[in-house]
C-alpha cells in the first residue's frame, strides 16, 4: 500500500535532513499529523524566515543577524589572532569552550582528496586577505583532526607562508579521528593552550 | 555563545520531533542554512497542507486523501474481519505483508497503566458499534506485544464479550528467518505454548 501523495512527499522532506533514514522520516510525518497548529506554525515560520533573518558574515562567515557578526564586531576581543574552522558549528563549540578570546574564519568545507579539492573556496582567498590587511598575527587552524582537516591545514599553512604570520594547529588534545563538534570544554582549552607551529 | 533567536527557534522545531535531541537538531538546522531554495519550499509546502489534503478515515481511523479510505471502500475485501492495530503506520506494515484480506480498525493509542488508562479513547466506541451493526465475524487484535498492547488486547475482548464476535490475537512466535539465538525468553515460552501439529 503505498502512501497519499502528500505525505509521501513529506516523508520525503524528512529523509533530505541528515542522519534521517525512512523508518525515522515517517515517524517523523505520523508525528506531524498529529501535532498541535501552533507547533506546525512555527515550524513552517522558522524555515521559511531562518535564511531570511539570518545570513553569514561578509568578514569571517558566521551566522549574523545583521551586517558584521558579533565576534567581528566585538572590540575586545584580540582582532590580531584568528582561529580557522571548518563550519559554523565549531565556532559555537570552541566559543562555549571560553578557551579563545580572538576572532574567527569559517572555511564551510575542507580540501577533500576523494571528493575532488576544493581549492577554489573563497574562504581561502578571503583568508589571505585578512592576514594581509588586518594585521594578522597568528592563525590558529583548528580543522578536525581528520585527513582532509590535516591535508586543509597544511595547505593554508603553504597558502600563508609568503605572509609575515604565524601559523599554528590545535594540539592533539583532540582525540584523533573524532570531531570537535563532541569535545567537551578542558579539551578544547587544552588544544588551544598546546597548540603547535606548523 | 547563544544560537540567533530564528535559528534556535527551528532548532526547538526539530528537537520536538520523535527520536531528535539536541545534537541532532542543531545538525538538520544548519543543514536547512545550506539546503536548495526548492527543497525548502517543498518542505514548507508538505508541513503546511499534508494535514490539509490528509485526514483520518471515519470508518477505521486510516489515513484518507477523501472520505472513506481505500480499504474501507474496496468491495473486494472481506468486510466480516477486522483487524485492530495500534497505529497507522501498522496498518501500512500488514497491508505490504499482504497476510490479510479484511478490514482494518485503527486505536491511535493504547492504555497504559503508567500513563492513565485511555479507556475513553472514541475508537473502543467505535470499534463496539462496527461489531454490533456491520456483522463483523471476528475481530483479530495485532496490538505489539507489550504490557500495554496486552492490556487494551484483554480490555477490548471484555468489551465484546456481549456480542456475537470471534476476538483473536495473532500468534506469538519466532519470528520467520530468524535464529532461535536471537530470540528472548518469553518469546521461545510462547512459541512453545503455541506450537503445531505439522
Amino acid at each position: 500500500m503505498e502512501y497519499h501523495k502528500s505525505f509521501a512527499n513529506l516523508i520525503g522532506s524528512f529523509r533530505k535532513l541528515p542522519g534521517v533514514g525512512q523508518k525515522s522520516a515517517e515517524r517523523m510525518a505520523f508525528y506531524i499529523l498529529e501535532m498541535e497548529d501552533e507547533d506546525i506554525n512555527d515550524f513552517v515560520y522558522s524555515l521559511r524566515n531562518v535564511r531570511k533573518e539570518i545570513s553569514k558574515c561578509p568578514v569571517c562567515g558566521m551566522l549574523t543577524g545583521g551586517e558584521i557578526c558579533s565576534v567581528c564586531s566585538d572590540k575586545d576581543r584580540d582582532s590580531k589572532t584568528l582561529t580557522v574552522v571548518q563550519t559554523i558549528k565549531d565556532v559555537y563549540t570552541l566559543e562555549n569552550s571560553k578557551g579563545f578570546t580572538g576572532k574567527y574564519h569559517v572555511l564551510n568545507g575542507l580540501i577533500s582528496l576523494n571528493q575532488g579539492t576544493d581549492l577554489n573556496n573563497p574562504a581561502f582567498s578571503a583568508l589571505v586577505n585578512r592576514v594581509k590587511y588586518d594585521g594578522i598575527k597568528e592563525v590558529i587552524i583548528a580543522t578536525n583532526p581528520t585527513i582532509e582537516g590535516e591535508t586543509t591545514a597544511l595547505y593554508i599553512k603553504k597558502l600563508l607562508e609568503p605572509y609575515d604570520v604565524m601559523v599554528t594547529r590545535l594540539a592533539y588534545g583532540l582525540p584523533v579521528g573524532g570531531h570537535i563538534d563532541y569535545a567537551d570544554d578542558l579539551t578544547i582549552t587544552r588544544a588551544f593552550e598546546g597548540r603547535r607551529k606548523i
